[in-house]
């Protein structure tokens, strides 16, 4: 596992080079723990001509696995309390004559910046860009086996909550409800703040979950994922209480089931992140919902909950054979509710069979 | 309440025109919340010369509270997506003619800041520096009156889990299910992660919880907190589990609660950061921890959990009456486990009573 890690920075250190920069400092967390497999509260990481330093404030316990760390990558931690990490690693680059230096411009501070500037003033600072982001986005079969896993434990968590009696509780304790039983399941934790909305407010994107109580009649949205070893996956998924639906209610259902089918089918090697997106977004369009959908109808998953690429209108670029997506249209309709389906999954070949589909809890529109 | 803001915002906007500054741009969340009363996510604020505008990306939903927002604050909802709030602000302050504009710069990235300058490039970007962080410092009497809730909050979270049974459950079970109790008595959620460490793991700082069961004979160390409609208290106890704590274990919670109560007593206006953390910290250190000890024995809290003063052997200043503080020393022996004591109070004259204290769980060693 560790050669993964010095493999990664190696890559990096290589397109470095080719943009002739001597070091590439990484303050962003998840592109510390992308190469180096830990990612201590403020540690960054010098990508240096020849030796890697992750430095932090403390011992790098908690969240880094410190045995991951020893695949030729140096710590150091710094003694004095308040000292900023990137201002040590940029000394240390000054120090072994590095004449430049690529800082991720997207992340870092002006103000750490111009410390940077003032510690290693012979040091040209450059922008390193997005590239360990655009390094993350195709992921290997370990990091595709973690968010199998991160899904699994989703499903598993939103398959108990359906068997439990849901009418009377609020959306409060039905989200603290799947957080506990995502960590029973040996998630470590939720992927993002659990979403879950009844009657008004389901359909809703990233609700708030509110003191509203579970009612017969209504829709319920729920949308949640486990965080497995940093990985993180999402699902969700529109359930109507009581007996039978409504008819506006299984209409709305089929319309957006139909979108999120023809997004998940669009998910093809060298498919346009835009035309995945109109794939899903001209169903509810043409039904005349167009104008009050979210800016995008999906986007990639990973380290981080939300990550290249955006599946959206504007959005530049083609999907490549092990990205993970998400695929979520809904739609809301202010003062009644709405439905949102959301997978996450694999894009692969057609000839190994189309996309993954990692989060295999039904789509059928269950009545509760 | 709404005027609040107002004021807040009128304050700020004195003391950036004493700086020369027509404008400011405003993008760190908390100081966004505190001077508006919402921050829905990535939302700017711009102070101008007459007119504040927050500007978001999404309908200030959510976080939001969107009744507060009717003090004379227009919102300024952007319709593209991907586009950023703060260039827009950038753009307006441009087009009212403002020739400079303060910026945060340890909050600003590179990256944002740049993309500041091509969109208003005759707009001169100065440094805001911590001035709203300064403004935060001192509390009104509302925000300790939230805080005073989010204690109370948490100490009935914590006194609930004293009356279950603890050995034989993991430390992750105990951290979720008093996070649910959290939640249960009316916090928004916990303040920050809650950390419960038990045997070997107590007494350590920000421990995160992992599957380790409680056994007879450990210690258990709890640090949880409220959050109540954006103000986050802490309070961190430490208890011994089985009928007879050991002798060590009695000397060890007897010296770190000694150490607690001389920071508490320390606790005046006028009194220098430095000063309360020594009386804390000279306790543990005449005993010989003194090597080990964390950086610092407390900090402010707010609307951040972790805010200024910090209280450290290098802090500069001296505290002010209302300035809510946490006094939270600890010893932790490696491979033993150790002791952490964590109160928050606010900061009061010795005429009113000294300070007073919100987090009002007993500090006994209990043998639970």
């Amino acid at each position: 596992m560790s050669d993964v890690y010095a493999a990664r920075r190696d890559l990096l250190r290589d397109r470095c080079a080719a943009a002739g920069n001597a070091a590439a400092l990484i303050s962003r967390p998840a592109n510390v723990r992308y190469l180096s497999g830990a990612s201590p509260l403020g540690a960054v990481l010098l990508v240096g001509p020849a030796e890697d330093v992750l430095f932090c404030t403390g011992a790098p316990t908690g969240e880094a696995d410190e045995g991951r760390l020893d695949d030729g990558l140096r710590i150091s931690v710094l003694p004095a309390p308040g000292s900023d990490p990137a201002v040590a690693a940029a000394d240390m680059a000054a120090a072994v004559r590095a004449d430049s230096l690529a800082v991720e411009e997207h992340h870092l501070t002006v103000g750490r910046h111009r410390a940077l500037r003032s510690v290693a003033p012979a040091l040209r600072l450059a922008d390193l860009g997005s590239a360990v982001e655009q390094q993350r986005l195709v992921k290997d079969e370990q990091e595709i086996a973690c968010l199998r896993i991160a899904a699994e434990i989703a499903d598993q968590a939103l398959g108990e909550l359906l068997e439990s009696i849901l009418v009377g509780r609020t959306e409060r304790h039905l989200a603290l409800e799947l957080e506990r039983r995502l960590v029973d399941h040996g998630a470590d934790g939720p992927a993002f703040p659990t979403s879950v909305g009844t009657g008004p407010h389901s359909g809703r994107s990233r609700h708030r979950p509110s003191d509203r109580r579970v009612e017969e009649g209504d829709f319920l949205t729920v949308s949640l994922g486990a965080n497995y070893r940093g990985y993180r996956c999402e699902i969700g998924r529109t359930f109507v209480i009581g007996t039978t639906p409504a008819d506006w209610q299984i209409q709305l259902y089929d319309l957006v089931f139909a979108a999120q089918r023809a997004g998940r089918e669009a998910l093809l090697p060298g498919a346009a992140y835009r035309d995945v997106d109109h794939a899903a977004r001209s169903v509810l369009d043409s039904a005349g919902h167009g104008e009050a959908l979210a800016p995008s109808t999906g986007h990639g998953v990973g380290l981080e909950i939300d990550e290249d690429p955006q599946l959206a209108p504007t959005a530049m670029g083609k999907l490549d054979a092990c990205v993970p997506v998400t695929v979520e249209p809904g739609v809301h309709l202010p003062g009644r509710g709405g439905v949102r389906i959301d997978d996450t999954l694999v894009v692969r070949p057609e000839a190994d069979g189309g996309p993954e589909l990692l989060t295999i809890t039904t789509k059928e529109l269950l009545a509760l």
